[in-house]
């Protein structure tokens, strides 16, 4: 059914604004194909060119302002009860619309931690302002960060089922490339030999294609966001793949491990086998203390200090974010306390959020990685993934 | 040769810079698969994920602030000179770098009317602010509106040959489905047409695939940007398609129009004949007055009055706008003075800029639109498509 999710969140989305007290919802955007708004996955699922104004009320109202040419694909879409078009200017209909709400708040979409809840260009934040410069709702507007980062972690059944895919087409894919990974292969041929699944399943990675799969081959190799190398598998090596698919509009982002059998190691080394269960423990130490309520940091801060007990360095990053519609989804981040994460880490962990939980140690025989994904609720946090507890063999 | 565009407008950026008078370009922006600054596929040429900072000065340094996880894909691409990196905020080191370039002016991607420099979302401009709120330079930042738009304006013969071989590929695609018109198709079974031909080159549509082509057929077709309906062919009807391709990053965007001859009508009838040339005239006027310097809103106005004289309608939308990376390129824009365009309408056309110029009116057998797209420069605008100056057969 097409616009099932968007159906969903918008039902959602008058909830959400009744439980923040807040009045009015507005996403405000133009030509969305060049400056997308991550809102509009959730609450539009088309483009739109012109100025345009997606309106959501406490009360349930949904109101549409585009322009003449957009009037088409928004009725069809039937998301919005209320649709408006213009031809030469959206502010007169803008502040019409405001008058007759009249809304002790108007959320709108910036924040400044959370990308997710970002979508707002400043260029549109001063035409915006300046649209309601003489009227009372210029000193309302609000971060509509809290409205949208609920919305988005609160994975309804349909999303949560589309997630599951994701996970399980990604897993068939790990099966795949490490039934073939051997000594020889480029860290870039063990992309490619992904690549071809994915391509074959007619979808798309969850991230750029260029850099997912990331491939990490060996002692040494460079970790982070950058492409699969031409370097050599060799016996003896670790090859670590972090690497997700996205399942009609939701992503998987998971990391796998595979040690590649040599004559002097045909098992992994003891050092190899030792770092491996300190990142199983230190993931699993902090599952077991999320639950929906707790606040991000103190996740991360949970497998942060098991693994520096353990002897090992911490990880430079945070230890799990939100998946769904992006794979980095926004809403409160499971991170240390960074100035570069903001309030993310800071604000309590959604009901029925979908989350990574990823870590890992860099060895001389190569990097350890480790990332599933888990549902939390209330009570606890429930793998989806089959989280990876032992090191697989290369080829087997 | 990868990033070879992005080489060559950095170096066409330190020009521009000199030629406005701009010390300092930042570009600033976050995980930008989720809000793209539409600035990166001019001078960065990947995504990024933490926080980062792109700076190119009049006096031609090239610096990169990225997350350390970043910094491989930014010294892999080697567009930036110096690559500086951090775990923790990106705060100090771009105040660090401030303080050393102390720029007279720092142009941000933000712009009221100019979608293509208005990548800069409300949360970013607010880090941005407060980064440098203790500073000089917060009172020193301006829009890189005009620094943007010269070099999306400005098409090198690289850019200009890419763009010939996107129009080539469209008009291809055109002979095929103009060819295969006939009584009984749906528009939907049309644009499925033009979707195989661009599947079969591999490539991808100027705008959303669903929409890309807009067909249009019969009277009474909603013209706009909505998608391709069930509506059939019928003998005597004018097909409309509004089209393009993306070809190596660089878009078309073109209009064909064709009549379905009947027993009663085997040419198209006199008014539509005159309606079409009416069409043709306008947009040739205006083309006669396109030159690099002139202000977009002159062009607009001799088309329209062209077109009005004749006894037609004026179009809801603007005669043309730039083409390029993407569709609709940014820049000064040949439009009306209308609140929705913002300035861009005022601004003087750049030297070696590709525009299209497109109009259209409405008859009882179909909608007639045309669009063609034009070379800019100080001497005049010359076609490089095959300007439609003919109504197609269909079939034929």
């Amino acid at each position: 059914m097409p616009h099932e999710i968007q159906r969903e969140k918008l039902e959602q989305a008058v909830g959400v604004l009744g439980e923040q007290d807040v009045d009015v919802w507005l996403t405000f955007a133009r030509e969305t194909s060049e400056t997308p708004d991550p809102a509009f996955a959730l609450i539009v699922g088309h483009q739109v060119t012109w100025q345009s104004a997606f309106i959501v009320t406490r009360d349930g109202k949904r109101i549409a302002i585009v322009g003449g040419p957009d009037g088409g694909v928004v009725r069809a879409a039937g998301l919005y009860d209320d649709v408006r078009t213009y031809n030469e200017g959206i502010a007169p209909i803008l502040r019409a619309v405001m008058r007759d709400l009249n809304p002790r708040q108007i959320a709108i979409n910036y924040a400044l931690g959370d990308v997710a809840s970002d979508g707002l260009t400043h260029g549109m934040w001063l035409q915006l302002t300046d649209a309601l410069k003489r009227t009372p709702y210029r000193q309302r507007l609000i971060s509509a960060g809290p409205v949208i980062g609920a919305l988005r972690s609160r994975k309804t059944p349909a999303e949560r089922a589309r997630m599951q895919r994701a996970i399980a087409i990604a897993e068939e894919i790990f099966a795949k490339v490490g039934a073939a990974i051997k000594p020889g292969l480029r860290e870039i041929d063990v992309a490619n030999l992904a690549h071809d699944e994915v391509r074959q399943r007619g979808l798309t990675t969850s991230w750029e294609w260029d850099s997912c799969p990331i491939v990490n081959t060996g002692g040494g190799s460079d970790v982070g966001h950058g492409g699969p190398t031409e370097r050599v598998v060799e016996p003896g090596d670790l090859v670590h793949l972090d690497f997700g698919v996205v399942f009609e509009g939701y992503c998987s982002d998971l990391q796998r491990m595979w040690y590649v059998p040599s004559k002097a190691d045909p098992e992994p080394p003891a050092s190899v086998q030792k770092a491996f269960g300190a990142c199983v423990n230190a993931i699993e130490s902090a599952r077991k203390q999320l639950h929906a309520g707790v606040a991000g940091w103190e996740i991360d801060a949970v497998a942060r200090t098991t693994l520096t007990t353990a002897g090992y360095p911490e990880y430079p990053h945070a230890l799990g974010h939100s998946v769904g519609l992006a794979c980095h989804d926004g809403g409160p981040l499971l991170g240390p306390r960074w100035p570069r994460y903001g309030e993310t880490t800071e604000r309590a962990i959604e009901p029925d959020s979908i989350y990574t939980l990823e870590l890992g140690v860099a060895t001389d025989r190569g990097y350890i990685g480790l990332e599933d994904e888990v549902h939390v609720t209330k009570k606890g946090a429930t793998f989806i993934s089959p989280a990876q507890k032992q090191l697989m063999i290369a080829g087997r």
